[in-house]
């Protein structure tokens, strides 16, 4: 069996996309960022902490995890716990290229690989009465960042560089390549 | 009222991304791609023609015509016609970066702004049995360029340069920003 240890319905959408059959058991634990080392390393040690977690006790199973986040000005922005807080974020990245990690750990009995994709989002300049407007429409309220690209945050995205899906969460093709290394496909 | 020029579900998809109301009346005309020009020109007039062709029944309404191409090693590749074409067509996207451009045309009584925008698309390198199942999925045959970035073929994508909506067929925040100018928003 395939598990994905995430409970983004994001992910979810992105694995049925390629075709994976799997169920979903979220990882439990909140996993500190370390920030002493690079962020591309931080994040996918999040990653394999959460796949580990769940692989303990689905140790017959092969486990996806996956951490995204946001970095911007050289700090990383979680899921906003405010309205406040999301009108800041998106202040920070009215106007500006940020950069978004996805990490992605695939954790089989035997067998393991751990990356981290990076993607360049450039935003438009925002007014502030476009950014209260998007965060009554309360899309803002669940994302890392304070934004969904695939949502009604679209509209904001000039341009990314890099894969669109690790802005998502969770890196399509790379994912798909490296579960081939499993005989998924 | 705003008219949506075009019959495409995913361009539909994306105005309602940006919170557009408007209807939708199909340009008919097929309009032949000027090889005499620069790709990015080629496309912008095919959207300004289809735009003019519904402004001319709706003159008192704004009309948005786009057209999207793939282009790939010096060509524009269209809709397969077969899949023997789609096959040809996606081996020929396979390992290697295409340029896929969004022209679009917006049209009021006094007001008119056009412009293309470009996107470069790396592809995975694919085997025969990947394509000639993706193929059997039936997404390929409706699409310019053999694929649909938004669908199953997500994961042949390893990474794009520019807008995702200007790949899936219309770019999201340039147009955004472009219909201010007209009191859209």
């Amino acid at each position: 069996m395939i598990i994905l240890a995430s409970k983004s319905p994001r992910r979810e959408e992105i694995c049925r996309l390629i075709g994976l059959e799997f169920e979903i058991i979220p990882a439990k634990n909140e996993c500190d960022i370390d920030l002493t080392v690079a962020p591309e390393e931080a994040i996918r040690k999040v990653a394999e902490a959460k796949a580990q977690e769940v692989f303990r006790a689905h140790s017959k199973d092969i486990v996806i995890g996956a951490d995204t986040a946001v970095y911007a000005c050289g700090e990383f922005l979680g899921k906003p716990k405010s309205e406040q807080e999301a009108f800041q974020m998106l202040k920070k990245l009215s106007g500006k290229t940020h950069q978004v990690f996805t990490g992605v750990s695939i954790i089989l009995e035997n067998q393991k690989v751990s990356f981290c994709e990076k993607a360049d989002v450039e935003f438009s300049e925002l007014t502030d009465s476009e950014i209260l407007e998007y965060i009554a429409s309360k899309d803002p309220m669940d994302k890392a960042g304070a934004y969904g690209i695939q949502g009604k945050g679209a509209k904001f995205v000039q341009r990314i560089n890099g894969d669109f899906y690790t802005v998502m969460g969770l890196p399509c093709a790379r994912l798909y390549n490296e579960l081939k290394a499993f005989d998924v496909f």
